[in-house]
């Protein structure tokens, strides 16, 4: 999402601000919202959103590399109204973690990436090979590592036909680029609220603006520990889709579990307010043509 | 949406349910969720939907009458970024009124139709002339009158790109089908509900199987006389778009309130349980290329 100076930028904060938690070696924690004003950043972001020319009808038009978006038919998101294909061999590891992150308003959403101590002693996924064929993720790949956790108001993926008020998504990736994405969907509730956003909530205020970001302190364990939990009772349903957002990319691997989390009306009307209306719109069966290319066909 | 026999079929219902009332001559309300069971109905729908092939995508593939859902330049909804023209002359006026009305689940949306005394006596509004040229509703068409009420969610409107949990339709009509749609966004909220839904939340558990209906106690007036105060405080945005369900008619009179109502998360659940996902997607600035055709430009 950053231009590669960005990410410069982004990696030497991140150094400068470790180096600085090292030398007080406090025990307090490492960021509080009250000290987080310096460690404000201004990232980039595409030229693609959820309206008018550059919304996901259009995608197809802003670059030749979303052709995907118009004619791929293993698009995501969709409705689900069965259960899918378990994969076999799907496996969570966590290593040493550094438990902070970097908050990003990126203007199409809000997103948290970990910044780990260690790639290799992040949060690990290894989600097998048997999701439906065709290569993709964990075929012979390993280990994927979580590159980021991102939301979408309201949810992507429907079940039977029912949407939901918000969409959590950890994306894991391989080191030669193949993903797998783990959806939660967010049903709205009274009181309780799940834990990402409980400790994000208080940030948000600080990302507020499209195109800042700030350090957070950060723990992903509980979301995924969950997420791996439905997947071991057969709770998870599995397909074979693509990225919700330009370009696009198939040969992803999609997990959305079937039970959604809580999100308190607090947190989910603050967190809107930053993510807005970014969600795509449904797509077409797995393996069925492209809905925009049905659309146009005379 | 129901056929001409069905529509008869409730014509006959509803006149044998008033010659009932009136030989009782009852003092208790007209009817309670208890004892709605036997007055419920199966009603029609139409062969369309939210997803797949019967989807917003291809509503004009379904029948070359919803030609304009794909070629329309004046298409609903959408993302209202600014204040638009104000139509002078909007007028609402409220006569003899029978206070039921026929709640349907239609498979599409929850819809409630109110039963007047005498149609002349029924809910009236006068929207003016001047809402944006081109003929239409009010150019010399005098009274319209309110028609249905129904929910979508999420919203199908946009402010500033965000999005809301819900939306109320009013759909006004004149006796030559002009219609003038008057729309209230529904924020959710931890206590209070609107007046709609709080009358209706008891009965919705009857049309909670798509295709039945159920008589019910109604009165418009409270969610009507709110957005009429809204319109004169200039805190509505008006602009000539269309029904947002095939055939996609346009010179539509579309008004949305600045203002959200509010919605409760324990209203909101049941009736998104019913409503389901049943949101168009957003459309291009009114009198631009309808965004179906612009996809498919080579």
């Amino acid at each position: 999402m950053h231009s590669p100076s960005t990410t410069t930028h982004l990696l030497l904060l991140t150094f400068l601000l470790t180096l600085t938690h090292a030398l007080l070696n406090t025990q307090t924690p490492l960021l509080q919202p009250e000290t987080s004003s310096p460690n404000n950043l201004t990232i980039a972001t595409a030229p693609w959103g959820y309206h008018y020319h550059s919304g996901p009808l259009s995608w197809h038009r802003l670059s030749p590399a979303n052709v995907l978006c118009k004619t791929g038919i293993r698009q995501s998101p969709i409705n689900i109204h069965q259960a899918l294909k378990r994969p076999t061999g799907l496996k969570l590891r966590r290593g040493d973690y550094r438990e902070y992150g970097i908050l990003e308003n990126e203007g199409q959403t809000v997103s948290i990436k970990p910044q780990e101590e260690d790639a290799k002693y992040g949060y690990q996924l290894y989600p097998g090979d048997s999701a439906g064929g065709g290569g993709g993720v964990g075929k012979g790949g390993g280990w994927a590592l979580l590159d980021t956790m991102h939301f979408h108001t309201p949810s992507e993926h429907h079940l039977d036909g029912e949407h939901f008020v918000a969409e959590l998504h950890a994306v894991f990736k391989t080191t030669d680029g193949q993903t797998t994405v783990l959806s939660t969907l967010l049903d709205i509730d009274t009181t309780s609220s799940n834990h990402l956003l409980t400790t994000l909530h208080p940030w948000l205020p600080f990302v507020a603006t499209p195109l800042t970001a700030t350090f957070v302190q950060f723990d992903p364990s509980p979301i995924l520990d969950r997420f791996y939990r439905a997947y071991r009772r057969e709770r998870v349903y599995t397909y074979r889709g693509s990225l919700t957002t330009p370009p696009c990319t198939e040969n992803v691997l999609r997990m959305v579990s079937q039970d959604p989390e809580k999100i308190s009306v607090e947190h989910y009307r603050r967190l809107k307010a930053i993510t807005k209306f970014n969600a795509r719109y449904p797509q077409n069966h797995p393996g069925y043509m492209n809905l925009l290319e049905w659309a146009c066909e005379k």
